[in-house]
């Protein structure tokens, strides 16, 4: 708990416990296309390796799924996009663990695009070590 | 706090102090029900036995409610589904206290669909042990 | 850190660094009113005695704002309904620091109605001892 | 993590992942036009000496923007106004890291008006020491 201000900054171990890809959306694409955020820094000097476990309501953990985040880049991956090891299906409760070997921040947003006007929800992720 | 790679991911005791069931709602049912949750995932190997008690301005809680949430399972728990040992009443403000046996994660979600276009809210909840 | 399942939950300082009452609303009253609000939630069995401080961005604090909540209670506090010892302008950047002589559980939430459409954003406060 | 209730509340170093300036606005200027906040709360009697450095996918981080909060005083920064050494780019996702020689406490909020009706979110940053 006590890192220096040169520490790495981050967590190694973080879960999003909501998770729900809307089935459809308004408005003009991309931008107001409904997707799921998670939204990765990697603010140190290493390149970071993640995997991302899904977890659902009846079924087993689907992934690894597995991306890269460069040292000192963000990614904001969409959770919609992922395709391998298989996709995410749309109006279905999941939950996700993301897990990397360098210290990284997490944070969870939500645009949902339904109804005629965009939604927002936008959380930190619940960090572990 | 020092949590190795292999602990349990979570918490035991979380707590959502805001709580509220919108009283009426607009759109395609069910997924535009105005409705709050409480996302709860549990990603180790053993099923969490989990108690949920609602706090209220003006009266003593209710509950305790109670769920499994299977291992390497998510369960997205609507509180307006709760009905045993009495349901929450809408439009009343509340709080909720989430414990469990085993380490969990829990995060906080609010679909508002009272007027024509809804709105969206997110948070992870305060993970205490 | 090591708090046991019989500790009280929660923490006795808290600060809200986002606060802004919105100046105008659309929609039914008082559930469409724009408003913000801290909640506040005592799941131990001591009455908590709080004191609210208000920031500003161009003069100093006002407060302290005070308000019990009682033992297993939970109290949603709307900062526009704050009068003594002054009230909080609307339209006006804010923050606030919370702070009890019992833990304590906040969240903070807007309900945001200047337009047609109401939006709505929550996060559980920074928590401190 | 044993703060005294006489200690400075807040932390040193802060991380928000999501940033995204969206790239359209619907409404009466100000209070209506798209923007993302950082809310700075320094309730210490020090003053503040801030840097931000943002944080992209596809090119080296910018920055360091300096901003002062004053003792006792909040400050809710827009990302869109910063100016030196180079604007945020709309449209175009990133990540910041906040640094601060006094604790202080950080949220993040986005209101997005690009449709019709203003979207919310906010969260709490990721504290660090």
């Amino acid at each position: 708990m006590s890192e220096t201000p040169e520490a790495p900054l981050g967590k190694r171990r973080w879960a999003i416990a909501e998770g729900y890809i809307p089935a459809w959306s308004n408005g003009p694409e991309p931008q107001m296309t409904s997707h799921e955020t998670a939204c990765l820094l990697n603010a140190g000097d290493r390149d970071a390796s993640v995997t991302i476990t899904a977890y659902f309501e009846d079924r087993e953990p689907a992934g690894p799924y597995r991306v890269t985040v460069p040292a000192r880049r963000t990614l904001h991956l969409r959770f919609n996009e992922l395709e391998d090891p298989e996709p995410i299906p749309p109006d279905t409760d999941y939950a996700s663990v993301i897990e990397s070997d360098v210290p990284i921040v997490v944070q969870h947003t939500r645009l949902d695009s339904r109804q005629a006007e965009n939604a927002l929800m936008s959380t930190v992720a619940y960090a572990s070590d």
